[in-house]
């Protein structure tokens, strides 16, 4: 069978090049006689796997020393818990979360289960559509931490540029926007993301820390959720999911080699996500964007077409010639195309012909 | 390159069928266009993976409707906090802790950061060489649960008859034998293992519990920590660790279609360990056991040699004719051989082999 443009928000497309790679080590990885499955986590070449994989991380965002970069389990909704159990909780201190969608709405919600933390921002008063000015944010200067989700995976609205917090330690949850674009990472004291969008499989959690903020953790935190336990133990207290570790390895791999670095990734991330954009915007509201203009995420392109028929129909048009997984999330429906890092420019080109002729045949 | 006989604790030996049909959904899995590590978990192929996984853990061990299934991440280490955390803690009650080697050991460390925990019995006083006898435990008949460890795969102790628990639930660490044997199910409250020793690999936790012990769960628990609502998603409350999961489906498939069911994998699996028993009992003392022989496990079998010279040359050449990975655990040094359900008769008969003429060699 022949591969298809899926447009999945998560787990989502990997590059073709990094599954053929994977599927070669599947029996017997290279020089080991063993699937790299099968490879114990304090083995030669698995420890190179996950050396290999910091080192990528750090050289992708340019990450100093004063960082740990760990490999988690439990995706973002576990963050959501672990920063104000190790962070927040018994500080004395409160947190704010800047609210612009379904994911930084559902970390508050987590959070809260921890300690106090306040809404520095509502963004459901204008149905999340847009990320606040500086202006607009009921900030506590003396916050454990200021929260935000870099972007909103459901609604399409992506932070262009940060919010300033002053010295309150900046939490991001970057889970659909990790490895799309160059970022200065001194201005965080926290950066994590589920692997399953942009930097691998589901089932790994890359967390960047920084060691002021790692030192925060209390003794009777569970080890596996204790942030300087699992840094001491270099992220292998137990066993680690290898094989994504090992998928998080080969895409990273891929952006520094084959991609050539971020800054290269951004500029086709860019044109990507202009080429659905303009349709959209010279579609005469056939087809309707969510997130106002200068919020539009380049990772996710969230729209609706004048009805639930005609979204459905497009959605059943699409898949017949390959174009698969367009639905809206299912709590919002409409329509998403999802275009991570992985997804081809081709792809993006076939939908964008695709909706120009879904539109002159139905508008 | 050939593939060797590796004798990992974990991340462990699969059954070679398994890895190849693996290998071949891994960039296009069948009828879907695209990789099974690519795959949305809500979508209808993964669906049915995540179903069947389940399907064929129920059908190898017989559970009742009034036992969920759940697939988890953090490994056992993890749960050994959880455990605590959703079915101790507020309980008002003390959770009683058989102690019997390295890893129930550990599990009883993480507990008490959530409650009360007891000793009922200390094997470390006897060097984790066995099991207690019922009347040596001192139970609380009205403890929140009885913890035990099915197996403990570092000093290779097995039980084979349960402890007497009355109507307290037992709960069962269960990593390094889940699916080695026949068991009842509705002896225990809970029951969990961590895939990568004898059910799939690395990065996802199976835990069979009771309903009215699912049931106790606070709303204040995090989600991803919260039986109860990771229950009710069906451990789809955020995106689970796909592909572990699909391999779980892989290896429960090769268990019940290839082996045909756990009555024979026990039959298979006492065989194995009984070759190299036979020898370190025929040794004369150049091999030395560690367990006493009525617990010895069928799972993992530490010994050693005369001196720590031998261990080592005896790993080495040992390595040199494809048998790997034989050392035991840095925390106790010696050799161990783990001898799974996937690892093939061949491989033990092979090590058996060695082991003879390594002895008639260097006696």
């Amino acid at each position: 069978m022949e591969r298809v443009f899926d447009f999945s928000a998560g787990p989502a497309v990997l590059p073709v090049s990094v599954l053929k790679k994977a599927q070669e080590s599947l029996v017997c990885y290279p020089d080991a006689g063993i699937s790299v499955l099968e490879m114990s986590h304090r083995s030669k070449p698995f420890e190179a796997i996950i050396e290999s994989a910091e080192a990528n991380i750090r050289k992708l965002y340019n990450i100093p020393d004063s960082y740990r970069v760990l490999f988690l389990q439990g995706g973002a909704i576990m963050q959501f818990a672990m920063i104000p159990m190790n962070i927040l909780k018994g500080s004395g201190k409160a947190a704010d979360y800047i609210v612009t969608g379904t994911w930084s709405k559902k970390a508050l919600s987590e959070a809260k289960t921890q300690g106090t933390c306040n809404t520095a921002w509502n963004g459901s008063e204008t149905s999340f559509k847009r990320k606040p000015a500086n202006f607009e944010l009921k900030l506590d200067k003396s916050a454990a931490y200021c929260y935000i989700c870099s972007n909103e995976t459901i609604e399409g609205v992506q932070w262009q540029v940060l919010p300033e917090v002053g010295n309150v330690p900046l939490v991001c949850d970057s889970s659909s926007d990790i490895f799309s674009k160059p970022i200065d990472i001194t201005k965080y004291g926290v950066l994590f993301a589920c692997a399953q969008k942009n930097a691998g499989p589901a089932g790994v959690t890359i967390v960047i820390m920084r060691d002021d903020l790692v030192a925060k953790s209390d003794d009777n935190i569970p080890s596996l959720l204790n942030y300087k336990k699992m840094s001491e133990a270099k992220s292998l207290l137990n066993t680690p999911p290898t094989f994504p570790i090992y998928m998080v390895k080969l895409v990273t791999d891929w952006l520094l080699d084959d991609v050539g670095g971020l800054d290269k990734m951004y500029v086709t991330n860019k044109e990507k996500a202009a080429m659905l954009y303009d349709i959209i915007d010279n579609s005469d509201g056939f087809y309707t964007g969510h997130a106002n203009k200068e919020f539009r995420s380049t990772m996710n392109v969230p729209f609706r077409l004048p009805s639930e028929e005609l979204d459905k129909k497009f959605q059943q048009e699409a898949k017949e010639i390959g174009l698969t997984t367009l639905g809206g999330h299912r709590s919002v429906g409409g329509l998403r195309a999802s275009i991570y890092n992985a997804m081809p420019k081709e792809g993006v080109e076939k939908l964008a012909e695709f909706m120009k002729a879904f539109m002159k045949k139905e508008k």
